[in-house]
């Protein structure tokens, strides 16, 4: 019997654990891993959400591409470093990269609160085409919706965007294999901490820039290098910790790290303690690991470091032998332990 | 001098007039074309956007394909012949559609307000997969965001569409002919006043249910029987006027309607009348407008009427010889008038 067609299927998850949804739900941790698998991957059962990455790999006609999406709630607009229109563009060209794509084009879908100042839109709206410039995609169709004052929170922004696929490289956590050397291209926890301290009004010495950037040239030359990719991810919510994790589940891999080589500067560091973070659980927005073949480690720590300006790019873990679907990591003073994903929110409202 | 790249370009909406955002900016009227094309079409500014379509048509590789998207902050969440995830599907569904593709993939954006019931997302899910199934798409990839209780209303969506062009026929404005005859597919008015009903707590004789469908199967029938097809257009914000005057403008040419062939049922005319509505301004969300060749226009009713279940289509409209970019429509009792975009909102958050 096929209960899929069936209108009364119950909520698949159970009303007395979550009756209803929480913030954590939106963090990227356990909690929104399990709205997503229980809800809409079980209301949505089809391949293409079963690989588990951050857009899907389409056919249409003769070409291979890709389609991913991403909306944009981040609190406050405005921040050292970027703002919701570069995110909104940022975020989702990576989200192409991290599949291995060519960004091309995007959609731009507004959700605006009544009483938005105009000129707001307007700064947006200018970094959203900057943004798009810089990274080499156009933004070709959108949408306007306006929500009643009080039913919004200044402007939410949509983005999908399409790429293409112009190599034959499988890049997909399922690709992962033992001896990947796990590279990632620079320092860990701007984009939070700098969202963080806008938001709570810290002061910190120097002031903290999220490191809001498009990662889709850089992947690119790692593909015309002919670099041996496995998988990419870029660290957004719920930082390096939750994103290798996720990559150990849907892989069934160990992965294991050395906390000493990962890059954090010492202001990231100094926030990170007075506020009680972990900076791997930091989100970034310009941020990603390559599942890299051990052969070819060297030469893409090499191409990020010259040819992409990723002077810190750095190799910081292998993928083991063991089929332990877990990241373990030895801290600075040398003791092992298994990192788990963000559970909760640390921070909502980052992207 | 290229002052695209001047940060400190002023706002093109002058101030002066709307310092800030108001409902009307979304109701698919005046306003909101203002906005469009003052704000987004302006720091966007690309070939694609000056379509003024549904969607883009783009050049992926060897393929031609068709990027849309449209978020959805209907308000009630539920209402009679549909909810926000059947919406969600369908609109964008047809927005393809409307480009002359054939749709395949759908990307699915949540912004959650926290607080919402677990019960209702789930059954907004399964109603957007139900009409997934129905219209022959996939919901391949997509993004989940919660926002804090009271800067949201419930769930706002959002759907990029990917479709494919698989004819040579270019389907848009520019394309209208003088004679070409405009061909709606059924009675207009439903959605617009079952949603009106639903938040006003009205009671009318017989329930008024949305006409919220896919329309995908019924251009792909027009497009097979090899029917000339030149503009298509759904009639949603703003209704059959406001679009036909979007085309008009468009393409320059005058359409003349005759008013006593657009199909309107009797409960509907009725609640317009109490309600102060005019018919041809409320929002549908099945409905369409097809301007066909001459020749063409008796076949493409019958195929509407046998193939497609629709059996009120009919020609309501001719485009003619004049260059005058206008609509006019002749009343039931003979009188001519100039038909006009809506101006300001007539029903906030109808999609």
């Amino acid at each position: 019997m096929n209960d899929d067609n069936d209108p009364n299927l119950n909520c698949p998850v159970p009303i007395s654990d979550y009756p209803r949804i929480l913030l954590a739900h939106g963090g990227g941790g356990k909690l929104m891993h399990q709205l997503i698998d229980r809800i809409f991957a079980t209301a949505f059962k089809n391949p293409y959400l079963e690989t588990r990455h951050d857009g899907a790999v389409l056919e249409t006609g003769s070409d291979k591409i890709v389609l991913t999406t991403d909306s944009y709630v981040v609190h406050p607009l405005f921040f050292p470093g970027g703002d919701i229109g570069s995110l909104a563009v940022n975020g989702t060209v990576n989200d192409l990269a991290m599949c291995g794509a060519r960004p091309l084009y995007l959609s731009a879908g507004f959700i605006i609160e009544e009483g938005f100042p105009m000129e707001d839109l307007w700064r947006v709206a200018r970094s959203m085409q900057q943004a798009a410039d810089s990274a080499g995609v156009s933004i070709v169709t959108g949408d306007t919706k306006v929500v009643d004052k009080g039913r919004g929170h200044g402007v939410f922004i949509n983005t999908a965007g399409v790429g293409i696929l112009e190599h034959n490289q499988v890049v997909n956590p399922g690709q992962v294999r033992a001896g990947d050397a796990v590279i990632i291209n620079g320092d860990i926890g701007r984009h939070g901490i700098a969202i963080m301290a806008q938001r709570e009004g810290l002061d910190f010495e120097t002031e903290i820039e999220s490191d809001c950037a498009p990662l889709s040239d850089s992947v690119q030359e790692l593909i015309k290098a002919e670099i041996e990719i496995h998988c990419l991810r870029d660290l957004t919510r719920g930082g390096l910790a939750t994103s290798l994790v996720e990559i150990a589940e849907s892989s069934g891999r160990q992965i294991w790290l050395d906390e000493k080589t990962i890059p954090v500067r010492d202001d990231i560091r100094g926030a990170c303690e007075i506020l009680g973070f972990e900076a791997c659980y930091v989100a970034n927005e310009g941020r990603f690991t390559a599942f890299v073949a051990e052969k070819d480690a060297a030469k893409a720590v090499e191409i990020l470091r010259t040819r992409c300006d990723w002077p810190e790019a750095t190799v910081i873990g292998r993928v083991t032998e063991e089929m332990a679907a877990e990241v373990i990591m030895k801290s600075v003073i040398g003791a092992e332990r298994v990192l788990d994903m963000l559970s909760g929110e640390q921070l909502p409202r980052i992207c």
